[in-house]
C-alpha cells in the first residue's frame, strides 16, 4: 500500500446554521480545506452523511457537492455508516490513494440537523428498526442501558460520567468552532433536565448542523506542497451485533476495539505511544466505554480515570481536546472529518488554548449506532 | 494497483418481494454469491443502497447486513450516489483490494422499495431539492424532456424509443429473476399510460424490491478457487452538473461519456472491443442517449442504431441481455451490483437462452439521478 498524508483541513463552525444550506456549509469547509492544502485540483471526493434524505430531503450528496464546488466531472460518493459515515468517507479515501489510483482526495463530512425533520426518529435509523426502534427505544435509551450496566459492573458512579461532559465542555471553550463553548459543572450535569435516566441532556451531545473537510495525498503529491504533513499510520474499522440486546456484554463496545486492534497495528504503535485522542462522545458513557476499548485504562475503569483527570488536557492522554461531540456539536455525517481536523491541527502545533503538549501521535475514534460500527485512524506529523 | 477478480455472484428474482425484509434479500443474494466463490470468509463489505432512510426507515446498511450474513467483527460500509450506489459500491471495493489492504470482498446491492413508502418522493432525493424538485419535477419529467430535446435534435422518433423496451423485455424473457419477463410490442408500449409525454409506463423500468451480490477477490487469492476468474479490467466514474437545466445540452451525459473515458483507458480496450453491455435504461431514452456516449454508435444515432437491432441479443453489440431495468426491474441500489451479476454469468457463458454469442469483454454503465454520476466497469474473462 502507498502510503498516505492529510495535507489539508478545514471545517465550518458547528451550531444551528440557519441561514445556511447543506449544500453552503459542505463547500465553505470544502473551500477552506482545499486553501489550507494549496493543492490546484482534486481528483475524486468522498461525502461522509449520514441521513440527508431525512434531514432534508436530498440524497445524491456526492455528486451535489462535487457540483457545488465547482468540481463537476471528477468521481464523487457518499458513504455511511450511521455516526461514523465521516470516518469510514476518511479510510475509503485512504484506499484510493493507497491503490495508487488517485493522488489527491476530498474526503469531507456534512450534515444539516436543524431544518425541522423529526431528528429522534433520523437518527433512529442507526438502530434496528424492526427489534429496537420499533419497540419504543431510542439512543438516549440505549446508551442509558449501557450506562446503568456499567454502573451496576464497575461501579462507575453519576459523578464520573459528568466529569466527561466538564471536560469536554472545559476543551470545547477553546474552540471557536464549537457550538456550545460554555464550561459547566458536576452539579449542573446532574441537575439538568433528564433525557432517559441517568443521562441527562448534559451528558447528550446536541443536535448540530456543520461540515468538515480534509485533503488527503500520496506522498509523493504531498511532497511537493512545501507544508507540513500528517502522515496516516493506521486505519481500522470493525462491526459488532447490529442490536444492543444481541450483545453478550452491553458494556463492551467490541467494534471499537477490533477497529482500535487494526489499526494499532498498521500503525505499529501501542495505546501508551498515543498522544492524544478524538474519540466518539455522544452520550458521555460513550467516552468511558471507548477509553476502556481503546486500551487507555483497564476495563471498568473509565470513570476513574476520567475522576482522576487523567484524560483531561493537561494529564497523560487527553482525549476530545476539541471539547468532543458534547462541547463541539455532532452534525452527526460531519463529525468523523471533524475530529480529523483536530488532530491535524493539533500535531502541527496550531490548536491555540487547547493544544496538547508534544503532541506527535494523534488518534481519532467515530461511532456508529449503539457500537454496531466503528472507525479507528492514527496520525502522525512526518518528521 | 494489485488485480482484482469476481469469483463469485448471486442475486434475487426482482419483484414486489413482500414476504422478505430488506435484510432477507440482502443475505440471500449474499450467500448465494459466497457460495458461487466457494471463499470461506471474507475480509470486508461494501453495500451500495440509495435511500433505505426512507423506503424502510432504516440506515446503518453496512453493519445491519454484516450482523445478519453473521460476518459482524468484519468493516462494512453503505455506498450511496442514488442510482449508481451499486455500481459505486463496486468501485470502492475494488480500489481496497487493489490497494493490497484485503484479498476477499463482498460487494452487494440493495434497494425494498415496494414497502409503503412514498417512491416517487424517495427517488425525488436524487434530484436538485431546491431547483428541480421543489418546483414539481421528478424523474419521468426529467427524462421526458431529454426525450423530447433528443427527439427535436436528432430526429429519434417514438418507435425508435418503444424498441429499446421492446428489445429489453425479449431479451428478460429468458431472464428467470426479471421482475416483469413478458415480451411487448411497439404498439403495446406507445400506447401504453402515459407517465410524462413522450414516455409511457413501458418506457419506464418500475418500482422493484431486490439484492445482488459478488465477491471480489485479489489474483492472488482468486487463483486459489479454481474457478472461472473474471478480470476487472477497468473502472471509471464520474460526475455532470446536478440539476438537469444547468447543462448545455441535455441530451448529452457527460458523466456517462467521462466514466466510460476512464474505464476505456484503464483497459486499454475500445467501444469496438466490447462484446456486449449492460447499461442504465431507468427510462427507454436513457439506454440511447447512453449508448451514444459510450461509443458504440455516433452522437443522436442511438434511436437508429436501436431500430436497426444492432443491440439485439444476435447484434453486433447486445445491450441488456439481462432485459435491463425495463424488464428486470430496477431495485435502485441493487441494479448495478445486478449488472455485473450478469455481465459474470455471459463471461461464463452461463446465461442460458440470453446467451450473448462470443462474450469475451463485458461492460456495465449505472448512473444516478438524470445523469450526474455514472460508473462505468469492464471486465474479461481470464485465460
Amino acid at each position: 500500500m502507498r502510503e498516505v498524508a492529510v495535507v489539508g483541513c478545514g471545517m465550518t463552525k458547528f451550531g444551528e446554521l440557519w441561514s445556511q444550506s447543506l449544500r453552503d456549509i459542505f463547500v465553505e469547509a470544502a473551500l477552506k480545506a482545499i486553501d489550507d492544502a494549496h493543492v490546484d485540483h482534486i481528483d475524486s471526493m468522498y461525502v461522509g452523511s449520514m441521513t440527508p434524505g431525512l434531514f432534508i430531503g436530498q440524497e445524491h450528496i456526492g455528486a451535489l457537492m462535487a457540483d457545488y464546488l465547482g468540481t463537476a466531472s471528477i468521481p464523487a460518493v457518499r458513504v455511511e455508516s450511521a455516526c461514523c459515515s465521516g470516518g469510514m468517507a476518511m479510510r475509503l479515501g485512504y484506499f484510493e490513494i493507497a491503490s495508487g489510483h488517485s493522488e489527491i482526495i476530498l474526503v469531507g463530512g456534512v450534515e444539516k440537523m436543524t431544518d425541522g425533520a423529526d431528528v429522534t426518529y433520523a437518527l433512529a435509523t442507526a438502530a434496528d428498526q424492526e427489534y429496537e426502534v420499533y419497540h419504543g427505544i431510542t439512543f438516549p435509551g440505549l446508551y442509558a442501558m449501557i450506562a446503568k450496566a456499567h454502573m451496576y459492573k464497575y461501579g462507575t458512579t453519576r459523578k464520573q460520567l459528568a466529569m466527561v461532559s466538564v471536560k469536554n465542555h472545559h476543551n470545547g471553550a477553546f474552540n471557536p468552532n464549537a457550538q456550545f463553548p460554555g464550561e459547566v459543572t458536576v452539579e449542573q450535569v446532574i441537575n439538568a433536565t433528564m433525557v432517559a435516566d441517568p443521562l441527562t441532556v448534559l451528558d447528550s451531545s446536541p443536535v448540530s448542523d456543520g461540515a468538515a473537510c480534509v485533503i488527503l495525498a500520496s506522498m509523493d503529491a504531498a511532497s511537493k506542497l512545501q507544508i507540513p504533513l500528517i502522515k496516516v499510520l493506521g486505519s481500522g474499522a470493525a462491526t459488532d451485533t447490529f442490536a444492543l440486546h444481541a450483545r453478550e456484554d452491553i458494556t463492551a463496545l467490541k467494534a471499537v476495539q477490533l477497529s482500535a486492534k487494526a489499526a494499532y497495528e498498521m500503525a505499529k504503535v501501542m495505546p501508551t505511544d498515543i498522544n492524544f485522542a478524538e474519540v466518539h462522545d455522544c452520550f458521555s458513557i460513550a467516552e468511558i466505554c471507548i477509553i476502556e476499548e481503546l486500551g487507555f485504562t483497564d476495563k471498568g475503569k473509565g470513570g476513574s480515570f476520567t475522576e482522576q483527570g487523567r484524560t483531561a488536557l493537561e494529564g497523560p492522554i487527553p482525549v476530545n481536546p476539541s471539547g468532543g461531540l458534547k462541547s463541539k456539536g455532532h452534525p452527526v455525517g460531519a463529525t468523523g472529518v471533524a475530529q480529523i481536523v483536530e488532530t491535524v491541527e493539533q500535531l502541527r502545533g496550531a490548536a491555540g488554548k487547547r493544544q496538547v503538549k508534544n503532541a506527535r501521535i494523534g488518534l481519532t475514534q467515530n461511532m456508529g449506532g449503539s457500537g454496531a460500527s466503528s472507525v479507528v485512524h492514527i496520525f502522525a506529523l512526518q518528521k
